[in-house]
C-alpha cells in the first residue's frame, strides 16, 4: 500500500518546501473531504490576501518541522 | 482503562499526521462537550476557508511535537 | 504553599495534554479575574468554531512544551 | 540600573509561567505606550473571548522559550 | 535547473531575514499564481495593518528555521 | 557597509527582547516601504486590542529565535 507520506526526508530544500505545502493540504482535505466544496473554498481564499497569508504560515509550521528532520540540508551548503 | 493517547510514538509518518489531527480535536471536544453542537459547528467550518486553514495550522503545530518525539522517523527513509 | 503549577513532568502523555489544556485557560483567568464573565464568555466561544480552533491552537502550543519537558515519555512507547 | 529581564531563569514552573505573562505584555507597552489607552483597550478584550484565547496564545509561545531556559526544571519532578 | 531554494545557509543573519522573507511570499506564489491577483491583493494588504502584522509573522516563523540552519550565525558575534 | 542586523547576540535577555521588537518590525517595513502609510497605520492598530495582541505575538516568536541564539543568556542567571 503506497502512503501519502513515507518519509519527511528530501533531497533539497526546495523539495522539503513542498513537502511543507502538501502537508498543509492534507489537513484541509481531511476536514472538508467534498472536492467540490474545496474547489469552491479555493477560488475564493486565492483571492483574500489574510488567507493566503494564513495558508502560507502553516506552510512556515510545517517547513520548520521538515527542515528538522533533514537536518537543515546542511549537506547542501 | 485505556488511554486515548498512551504514546506518541508511530510506526509511520502518516500515522503521526493522523495523531496530530487527533490531537487538535480532542481540545475541540474538552471545551465543547456536547457532540451535537460540534456536528453542527463542524458543518459550518467545513465550508469556511479560513477555519479549514485555522485547523490544518494547529494540525501542523501537533505534528511538529509528534515528529520530533519520534526522532523524525528518519530511520525510514 | 501549593503551588498550581509544581511541575511540568507527567506520567503518561494523556496527562500532558490535561496540564497544556491547564495552562492554556491559566492565562485566561490571569486577564480576566471574574469568574462570572469568563462563564459569559465561555458560553459564547464554545459555539464558535473559531474560537473553539484557537482554544486548541494554544493548546497545541503548550503541548509542544509539556511534551519536550517529558522527552516525549518515550519510555512509554 | 534595573533591567525588567535581568534573567530567563526562575526558580519554579510557576514564576516562569509568570515571566512569560510580563513578556507577553511588555510588547504591548512598547507598542502602546500612553497607560489611559492601554487600560482603556485592557477593559476592552477582557469582556472579549477571542482576544483572551489571544494573549493565552502569546503567553504559551513565551513560556515555551522560559521553560526551555529553564531546562523544564527538571530538577524539581 | 536552478533552484529558487539552493540552500538555508547564509553568509550573515540580515541574509537569513532575506530568504525568511522570500519563504514567505513563496507559499502566496503556490496558492495564487496569477501575478496580476497578486499584485492586486498586495495594494490591498499593504495598506492593511492587520495583514502586515500576519506577514511579519510568518517571516518570524521562517526566520527561527534558517536561524536555526545556520546554527545562530555565532561564529558572526 | 552597515547591517541593521550584524548579530543575534546580545549582552542581556533586555537586549534581546528589544531585538525581537526590531525584527518583528522589519518585515512591516519590507512589505510597506511608505514611512507616511506606516505612520498612519501605527496611529490605527495602536489603538486595536487585537492588533497589539498580535504584535505582541510576532515578538514571542522571535524572542524564542533570540533567546535560542544567545543560549537563554544563561550565564547572566
Amino acid at each position: 500500500m503506497t502512503s501519502w507520506l513515507p518519509t519527511l526526508i528530501t533531497a533539497t530544500p526546495e523539495a522539503g518546501y513542498e513537502l511543507a505545502v502538501k502537508l498543509a493540504r492534507v489537513a484541509v482535505k481531511m476536514t472538508q473531504a467534498d472536492p467540490a466544496v474545496r474547489d469552491r473554498l479555493r477560488a475564493d481564499y486565492a483571492e483574500d490576501a489574510e488567507a493566503l497569508i494564513a495558508v502560507s504560515h502553516v506552510v512556515a509550521v510545517h517547513f520548520a518541522t521538515v527542515a528538522a528532520a533533514n537536518g537543515y540540508w546542511r549537506g547542501d551548503a
